[in-house]
């Protein structure tokens, strides 16, 4: 089985992998469960913390590691197709944690692979695994995921951590609430698909208009290239920098993610707030992975 | 010792090394050999395939692995002599293999390594383990390398690959074809080489006229580097491409190989074929590369 | 506990760290002290030296290793703050070493990291383990540190080795002597911080004057990057290279140490002298470092 897709998971599934996480991170000590298997960590475009995460997540559980860190010293640029690179890298591996630039090449890589093959990001298409650690995040926070409002704000278009919340979210009883500029606003096809599956949200351009509403607020950033008026960009920027005051406005109990790294979102006066989870997701992360590689290899 | 060149090797080593490869390969538990044991991967030229197989194999076998995966990180663009690298990280490992961009830099860099040295690669110079899981291949497919014929097609003239392949088709009673445009046409030096073991070889511009001879065809690339008239490099680049309408002109037992990346050699139409062996020899390689670490370090 | 500094350590420090090294050095089988522990390699500048040397350590005593090989791979070039990235990476492994371009940004990076960072060099800041190995070499060799008489050959103004070396030399009763153009001579704070502890320096301008007195040269280039007259740089740099005939005017216990790669620093007709203890340093480097971190995660 491939892990390609945020729609791939059933709630049964997610409940699951967040019971089996939850185990590992409170064993005293982890089970040697990979021992003798090999991850192979490709990344076409570079991404320190989810390469480093599933590497750490792979040896802490006693596998063993290998790894194409960019593009420069993979054999495609020399030409080679994604199709060969995959069958080529599954021959060395038990199992791949591969991004992309571009958007479906994880599925060609993974069309020929004779191995698990996990999506780690594909430019603008899907990242699950960072939707699998914020849920875990909200899970274990709250101690369940029906009955919270749930925020996505930032680029709701072109993110895909956020149009992969929102498919993600829709597995759970779970209110969502975009926060975006009208130039980036949530595409049709997200709206049809929780329509479909009845999934009550809603738009708004301002986080203040919604911010005493959310359980959890996921941030991402507004990016400059999608913009023609670089005025308007610069005063929207500004409207979408999560900051002490803002946060204080919201309940005591919220919930403030943002995947990083962190490039006009939260502020650092955030930080010490115990609204604050975005590193806490972090290390959760490295046990919801942990928790994939078991369920994939075992 | 070290692993420089492919002439190093007799039929007596091939053979051994062959059946240690096999047993590796039937063997339901590999052999933990290298436990407590460091390969250093240097690769100042990237080169995916070759370094992960590498790696893959040392981990397999319970070793562990530390890299150099391209010149970049390294410190010769600092300035530093080969010579005072191949000391240097022969300190860190038990074994290296590395790969440079010039001929002889691999000779250049072992001189002063106090560990066994493998040349994965040195420019237009040398490849040995390429042809050690070719030759396994055919051997494994076959049961035997005496008695077949080998066609040997593509840039004869340049490619580190087709020039090996015939220097250790030597060893055996091998009947050898090039399969060259003019401009590129194997050189004296191999001929030479060949006629003082005896080898019956003979050259061809085209596949067409001996397709039906062959029992291994090993393809190369047309570099179009090499050819001042680029509409005649055009015009033979199509020619050296193997298709499934030529292969199915061929022998039902025949075995194609292709060293990869392939570019504007096989093409894909051929590799649902049972005479494409190029896949399978990745993963031969593998075995054969265990079984090469086994021998320099036990 | 981080290692940020030469000034850290006391003698009664280095004098334990150089017995635990020398005992690892000395025992027929390593400890496997590290197994389920994870060291990061975390390098924003590249140094294939001192990176292989603390991965090699921490495999050697049954460790595992992720790394950041260069700057390429890192999400710092989206614009991620280092603490950030400290924190981050503090999450995935137990203990950190860490270069970076700058001076100071090593300490930001240790700021929020919440597991042991060791600098592995900051600009033209620290490099503190290269003089760990330094004198742990010199006492290997010598049997003490008290004593000797220490020339500090090269860029004294902007060598982050030179000017370490001195600041831990301080701990020991030994003469030092600088050996610099007058361009680029010991700064100031450094001569204060000698004089506060009553340590016995003086300056020169060429070798040839002190080679007679010294008992341990530690040779670092001339950059050329800091002079204006090119003529005059040029004509300096001769006289600080070490070749043979200059060695053999010294004792015949000279220890020549180099923290390597060597530009135009020692030649290679010194390599085969006794006195060339700058490849033994390399070696003897895996071992200090391998203490390091024992003594820093156990």
């Amino acid at each position: 089985m491939h892990i390609l897709t945020a729609d791939q998971f059933s709630r049964k599934d997610l409940l699951a992998l967040f019971q089996a996480a939850k185990k590992l991170q409170t064993s005293k000590k982890l089970p040697q469960t990979m021992k003798g298997k090999i991850l192979a960590t490709v990344f076409l475009e570079p991404s320190t913390r989810t390469r480093l995460s599933f590497e750490s997540a792979m040896l802490r559980l006693g596998g063993q590691v290998i790894s194409i860190p960019n593009l420069e010293t993979s054999s495609m640029n020399k030409g080679e197709s994604l199709e060969d690179t995959g069958r080529m890298v599954s021959t060395f591996a038990d199992i791949i944690a591969i991004r992309t630039p571009e958007k479906g090449q994880v599925a060609e890589f993974a069309k020929h692979s004779t191995v698990p093959v996990i999506n780690a990001g594909d430019g603008m298409g899907e990242h699950p695994t960072q939707h699998l650690l914020d849920f875990y995040t909200i899970w274990k926070e709250r101690g369940k995921l029906d009955g919270l409002t749930l925020g996505l704000m930032g680029d709701c278009l072109h993110s895909r951590v956020l149009r992969g919340m929102a498919k993600m979210a829709a597995e759970f009883r779970i209110v969502i609430i975009f926060i975006a500029p009208k130039e980036v606003r949530i595409s049709d096809d997200i709206k049809t698909a929780l329509n479909k599956k009845k999934v009550s949200f809603r738009e708004v351009e301002s986080l203040d208009l919604v911010i005493k509403e959310l359980d959890v607020l996921e941030v991402n950033r507004i990016r400059k290239e999608y913009f023609s008026d670089k005025k308007r960009v610069e005063k929207i920027g500004k409207q979408f920098i999560v900051n002490k005051a803002i946060v204080q406005k919201g309940k005591k109990s919220l919930i403030i993610l943002d995947p990083l790294p962190r490039i006009n979102t939260v502020q650092t006066d955030v930080d010490s707030l115990p609204q604050a989870k975005y590193f806490t997701a972090v290390e959760n992360g490295l046990f919801v992975r942990m928790a994939l590689l078991k369920r994939l290899l075992n």
